[in-house]
């Protein structure tokens, strides 16, 4: 009798979708060695990460970091029990990302015109357009990928302040209904608070259902961990995160930009909230990170702090494994 | 017709509790000069904050930085509108504390025996009768100042790690029980989660009603604002905090121990509930506290990455005067 995909794994309550390997290392200057960014891969996925999203689909020219997305998304795809995921900014990137292997691809849509503008080059508009051709691509050369879009700037923008919360569900609909799989929300310059996170997730979840995607938070102000756990309440089960906090246009020394992996791990496995991952393993990840980008600031309080005295993880396979 | 006190100011949602001025100073070997102390005092009552912890009156050969205890007391008592707080570790404290014109003690009383021991080198039983004759002395000489309890290692502890929850709240229960007006749980070591912090809040207002009392978070390990979160969802109304986050024993470079009072009000704000804090003179009182010790590292997102785009503050007294 045939097993489903990854029968094995034990059952977890919320997915954790590593971001850094895409978000964190694209926002700064050095560029990882391929090599290092494979070995951190397989440590991401000893630790237990599920979702890693592996690298961004755009021209090597206005982006050295990712020249080597494709061999990337390659050596992801032979993780066992990973989905390895692509950011694509167009039809063009989506298909790269498509022929190297990607089994997600994630589109941002930014809820603000003037942010559409300054970061893609391209309005609301024509973004919804792509995340339709690029789900046409997706049936004709590659039917069993997911298409996510996420929205951007959709709790606050640098650029206009206040984002309209009609508008941001707005724009979630359209992406839905142009063919996204889900949809999800990103607070983009970490402008978020808990009460906002709440409302938008439960319109998003109210229009969408099950198509109703994952919270990207950021942590510029401190509130990352606050809005993850308002949007856990309001029945968000994916999370994504950057290892180290590597990314997210951090502002201050000791200031990270995406939420860190590591504790957003903690919090949850500390409530009992399965995450499926190891935090002893996740570390070692994090060693084979810094080794690939040596000198470069990580932050994380866990990491820091160390876990509590008695803390014990409450996960299936570490209780078998004792 | 006589008006209560301080009828004049806004309503507030939560009460901000200022402990840097205790907890804070007496957590570095600077001691800042009591000059600096009343300056700093000022600017936080101007910026509206309705608590302070001014001092902690314990021998001057054991805290050298609290010798001034007295003065600095006196002093805040002339500040409108400010509830006047010490820490006492003792009645011969309380009494000193009653003297110089406390308008609030707080007395800690640790669930871990392992922990009070070490602290105070005294039973968690001893705490408990000293809570009672405190509440005797304050019948006889100060009837209407307020006794607050605050049980410290509420959700952990370095020394015995996991603490058994029932022992919390018999501890809260028994100080209740001695005379506390107010029972609040610390996260002394920066140990809590949110899913306990709702546990526990809960069971303490079953317990107590309204005489639960405030939420004196840690951000040790990153979850400060997820713990107050959650504890504002159960009904807590009380919260502790410092300026900068000074005090409460940072492990790390970059990490705050006490939750950072500006990131917090602005958490508080941004939601929609109302602190009565000014943030542009929480920012002031800031440079106050800078000023009285140079060089000190101070915390806080907020204040590096500033206030969103289009941030309006919803307070009373703030729409008034646009």
């Amino acid at each position: 009798m045939p097993q489903p995909p990854f029968s094995s794994s034990p059952k977890i309550d919320v997915l954790i979708s590593e971001v850094g390997p895409r978000d964190g290392l694209q926002s700064i200057a050095t560029t990882m060695p391929t090599m290092n960014k494979m070995r951190w891969l397989d440590a991401l996925a000893a630790a237990g990460l599920r979702e890693i999203e592996v690298a961004s689909f755009v021209p090597a020219k206005l982006m050295p970091q990712m020249a080597d997305a494709a061999e990337v998304t390659k050596h992801a795809c032979t993780l066992p029990g990973v989905t390895v995921m692509a950011l694509v900014p167009n039809l063009r990137g989506a298909n790269a990302a498509l022929q190297a292997g990607a089994q997600k691809l994630t589109l941002p849509v930014s809820a603000s015109t003037a942010h559409s503008l300054a970061n893609v080059r391209r309005t609301r508009e024509q973004m919804i357009d792509d995340v339709r051709s690029i789900s046409q691509l997706r049936q004709d050369i590659a039917p069993s990928a997911r298409i996510e879009a996420g929205i951007s700037t959709a709790f606050g923008c640098t650029l206009q302040g206040v984002v309209n919360e009609d508008d941001v569900i707005r724009t979630a609909v359209l992406c839905a209904n142009a063919g996204a799989d889900e949809v999800g929300l990103s607070d983009t310059v970490g402008y978020a608070n808990p009460a906002q996170v709440r409302r938008l997730f439960r319109r998003l979840r109210m229009e969408l259902g099950p198509r109703a995607g994952a919270a990207h938070m950021h942590n510029t102000r401190g509130l990352g961990l606050a809005n993850c756990l308002a949007a856990y309440e309001e029945g968000v089960t994916t999370f994504d995160s950057s290892q180290g906090g590597l990314g997210g246009c951090p502002f201050a020394p000791g200031a990270s930009g995406n939420v860190v992996t590591e504790d957003l791990v903690f919090m949850f496995e500390a409530m009992g909230v399965s995450t499926g991952i190891d935090i002893a393993l996740l570390r070692e990840a994090r060693a084979a990170l810094q080794a690939g980008l040596p000198g470069e600031p990580l932050y994380g309080m866990v990491h820091e702090a160390g876990l509590p005295k008695g803390f014990i993880q409450s996960m299936d396979f570490l209780s078998k494994e004792a």
